[in-house]
């Protein structure tokens, strides 16, 4: 088989049984990799109604056809388990080395049930796994843990995916991390890895676990070509100044949530801007295995409170939104901090900002009083309280505990009102694209399994306008007006089931993506053929994208999960944002609802309770799921 | 523009005016050509409710973008019109030379609106157009008329599109021929020609009206490797023996509908097969405009009662069955006579045969007489009886006139229980693909907005194999029990939309569709592409097929026909077929009920009416025709 080893690893924490799975390549074009691939396990393997923190929830991992491979995007891997934030599917895709490396090892997916009883870690290498003893690393920061792991390995190259701190906490935003600075951030995954004591997985493997490629010369030829049309590219943008590039001008257009999401305008964004990150902090641009993009920023402060080490990395876009607008602040310093300690102690920099927005406007109102935050004057704009606080969440001290649930929970457990603050979608905090500009993205949000997600459809015709790349997909009229209308609705849908897709063969929407892309999809469709020397055509992998959401929307429902789930912040409808250039929007509850019929039915799904119907299913391949589901 | 001229010409026979509407590329991307094009004119510019032979009935004809360009399968011609034969939307497509010489007459389409007082014809060149008296070929034959408007233009090269006496007498069930031997046969569309005293369009053009191809070299490449690779592709097969190739094999696996389907074997089978053509009275094989593949029969018979002449050309399959087998005669002479017959008076050999065979069955079992005849002996094996009435029915002479309606009007105008031996659907005669075996394809005759159609979709999954094509559209695993359960459904669907697409792209399903194919379906989008310079993918092509099956189903649900217009001839239900491989089998209406609420939701339509949604309309970029349908 081409692209793929056809291994896939099951472990089993309980007992330290590893066992090697050889699926048929039949099985790898249905479900592709990536997300399709571990929820098929995930629902496969798991009994409905499993707390996520218990023995039988599945954490699946897997990579898709192209990883390892010499062409940009590639290197992504994708982590599925029940999520402890949001009781319903969780889903998150990470990049840089170690998804690569995962191939390198000989593993095309890694499916793990069980609970140890003693921290350990999973060391793959060339073709070969292995359980450790991890007692000696557990309760370390990232960066550490790689550096007494390489020790203790003895083995220069190899790639490390691990829990911090936080993860062995159950932060319930907790991420999983890799290079100490990437992550499968959100949907809490890492608390979940931290709750079956493992702390890493190891990967490291030789030229002969390099995955095959079916037509080298054509993959040749499209990475030589991406190298030569990058600059020309609308990747080339997140090239020079990474994801944060679109700081100023979503803040032009009041589209920079700020002040928990109180408006659209934040008076300090010039400050913490991707330029001024260029100009006064970056010390260096870093990239995924095989990328020529380069969209990574690697940061450095040397001197004053805030002192950062490059090997965290650098803030992207939503981390210097969350920590910064969010909570008012202005300081790039702090924030660049805060992004060091969610690399360091393995946290969601989204929830995590995001849910220290809300606490600080419960306290600000009143809500919230020192006696709850440990004394810290938890007000917008208090930068020290905010750095204070990603600390203590990490570590669930004091206040931090409370903060450690995110959000939605923490306002459960403290009432008195906090609830009206929360900004958050089926639990997990919205992130900084803002549906009062972006509408279909805005229908996304409410309708995403695994919660408000920008990564998961194109943000909206009217907002970024990109005809030629859209035709492919049929999408060549975008509507300019700010209403969920039916065209708005399929727009939505669709890309919904691009990004799906682009999730499954698991590569980077910066590269394959409509909006920022070297690649189009047309390419895409190119590059893994090239690869696995099938014939897929652009139609078989949007189907595959549809078959990966029915996947996730089964999950949910077999959770019970459906409809009723599938809104956005009260907040969006009941009051208007204030200030910038989106001054006065407020969002409809009714748009809203009228929208998601139209979302259900153009995705064949029961439009009163928003779950998949039998026929949908099967239509996707997925007869066994219905079965499931007593369909 | 590549591919198209951008120039459609109008026709309003009541005024005699001519005007040229030059629509934006956008609109030729959308609704590509063929089917849909003519749709949207039939949706936009006719009134609900309207009857057939009114001058309010629009006749439209287009070609697609591939017309006249050198690659196989490309010169067809869609004409869609209100079908006289079923009330609802008519749609039928020709191949031959006249789809190109169209294209290179300067035109993509013709629109025709109104009823001419005196027979006219439009002579259409080098991008003129003007309409000419007609009196002088009125009630003559399809080739008299090429001969004497050839002798009146002086135009050597000159392709003529044409209603015979049949359309000019309004047979339910007449054709549009060109070349006198290729037909739009189903649907009667022949008979709004005639209706509207439109005795004939005559194309030629120059070679500077030759469409222009945005990568010529790229086309090249397609159609030499075409050539070269005809000799082991399925299309070999037609190539050889043309479509009657398949005549022993259905007959073999009981799937030869015979006495007006009894019977799904014909003891006679061998003396009307493809072979046996191709030794006794094959003169040559036809082929359309830069068509390699070579699928029509050219016969000639010298001596004898039944002398045949090539001009006419050589019956089809379909022919050969409807005269054959479901009148249960096996004299291939009698059945070429007939099919002579049919091309020289313009009539559906389908419908033509199958009223027929309706009729003898009738008339074997006493519910009609030689009173009603004419005295003419109407029994099954009667080969001469069986010509007789071919001719009586153009001529609507006699019983004749009764049998120009078709069988469910005729039934209906009869009484005395006829019904019951009418196998059509929405009053269209089936054609000779038998639902019993194939499951998928009964339920497209069902749910098919012109009535029951066998090149609307693909035939079974279960009967004839090729998971390597249908892999491109996500169709790899076809399901062998002969139930419709959702698989096979799903594959009902994803193939109709694909053959909609064909008749809109308007290519040869022989040349480009999943069965017969010399190009696969991504080649199709390959040669578009090459052809046109758009960046078209299968999806954005899936699409247009979906676009244009919305608009044939919105048609019908503005003249206030659904979902219960969609069965099957409930002699299917009633009785078991007899003798022969298939005996004892029949259908379940419980099931196609069953089926079709899977098919309808896969559509995004209404389950309980059939109907499209506004979400759905909205969806394929039909807002206008939601508007239209009040949604």
């Amino acid at each position: 088989m081409y692209g793929f080893h056809g291994r896939i690893l099951h472990v089993d924490l309980t007992t330290g049984e590893l066992r090697v799975e050889i699926p048929e390549e039949a099985f790898y074009r249905k479900y592709m990799g990536g997300s399709a691939l571990c929820l098929y396990y995930l629902l496969r393997d798991m009994p409905a109604g499993v707390d996520p923190f218990a023995a039988e929830n599945v954490l699946a991992m897997a990579v898709g056809p192209m990883a390892g491979v010499p062409i940009s995007g590639q290197s992504r891997l994708t982590v599925a388990a029940k999520s402890p934030l949001t009781g319903m599917v969780g889903d998150s895709q990470c990049g840089g080395y170690f998804p690569a490396e995962l191939k390198f090892a000989g593993f095309d997916a890694v499916i793990i049930r069980g609970q140890a009883r003693r921290p350990v870690y999973l060391w793959l290498h060339d073709g070969e796994a292995e359980l450790r003893d991890a007692s000696h690393l557990w309760d370390r920061v990232t960066g550490e843990v790689e550096d007494l792991i390489k020790e203790e390995l003895g083995v220069k190259r190899l790639e490390v995916l691990q829990v911090g701190p936080a993860g062995e906490n159950r932060v319930r935003f907790a991420a999983i991390m890799n290079m100490a600075n990437r992550a499968n951030g959100r949907t809490g995954m890492g608390a979940v890895m931290g709750s079956k004591r493992l702390k890493a997985i190891v990967a490291t493997g030789s030229n002969r676990w390099k995955p095959k490629v079916a037509h080298p010369d054509r993959l040749k030829g499209m990475a030589r070509w991406g190298a030569q049309h990058l600059d020309s590219s609308d990747a080339a943008g997140l090239a020079l100044f990474g994801t944060a590039v679109v700081t100023v001008p979503q803040n032009k257009v009041g589209g920079l949530p700020t002040r928990n999401w109180q408006s659209g305008y934040f008076e300090g964004a010039d400050q913490i801007s991707g330029e001024r990150m260029y100009e006064e902090i970056l010390k260096k641009r870093d990239t995924c295995y095989g990328c020529v993009v380069r969209c990574k920023r690697v940061v450095e402060i040397t001197d004053g409170r805030y002192q950062v080490h490059p090997r965290y990395g650098g803030p992207e876009y939503e981390t210097l939104a969350t920590f910064g607008a969010y909570c008012g602040v202005d300081d790039l310093e702090a924030i660049a901090y805060a992004n060091q300690l969610c690399n360091m102690y393995g946290m969601d920099t989204i929830s995590c900002g995001a849910t220290i927005a809300w606490a600080m406007e419960c306290f600000e109102v009143g809500l919230l009083t020192k006696e709850d935050t440990d004394g810290v004057e938890l007000r917008f704009g208090n930068a020290e309280a905010m750095v204070q606080m990603v600390e203590k969440i990490a570590k669930r001290e004091g206040f931090g505990h409370i903060l450690a649930e995110g959000s939605a929970r923490a306002a459960q457990l403290i009432g008195r009102g906090t609830e009206q603050f929360v900004v958050a979608v089926k639990g997990q905090e919205v992130p900084a694209h803002m549906p009062h500009l972006k509408r279909s993205l805005g229908l996304i949000y409410a309708v995403n399994p695994f919660g408000a997600d920008h990564q998961s459809s194109e943000h909206d015709p009217a907002y970024v306008q990109y005809p030629e790349r859209m035709a492919t997909l049929d999408l060549k009229d975008p509507v300019a007006p700010k209403v969920l209308n039916g065209e708005k609705v399929t727009f939505a849908v669709r890309t919904q089931w691009l990004y799906s897709a682009l999730d499954t063969v698991n590569v980077c929407q910066f590269v394959f993506g409509p909006a920022w892309q070297l690649y189009d999809a047309l390419q895409l469709v190119e590059a893994l053929n090239a690869i696995t020397g099938w014939n897929v055509s652009l139609y078989e992998l949007m189907e595959v994208g549809r078959r990966r959401l029915n996947l996730l929307r089964a999950f949910n429902a077999r959770e019970g999960f459906g409809r009723e789930a599938d809104t956005l912040p009260k907040r969006f409808f009941k009051e208007a944002l204030r200030g910038g250039k989106s001054d006065g929007i407020r969002l409809s509850e009714a748009e809203l609802e009228q929208a998601k019929d139209v979302y259900y039915a153009l995705n064949g799904w029961d439009v009163a309770t928003g779950n998949p119907t039998r026929a949908t299913l099967e239509g996707v391949g997925l007869a066994w799921v219905a079965d499931r589901l007593g369909l």
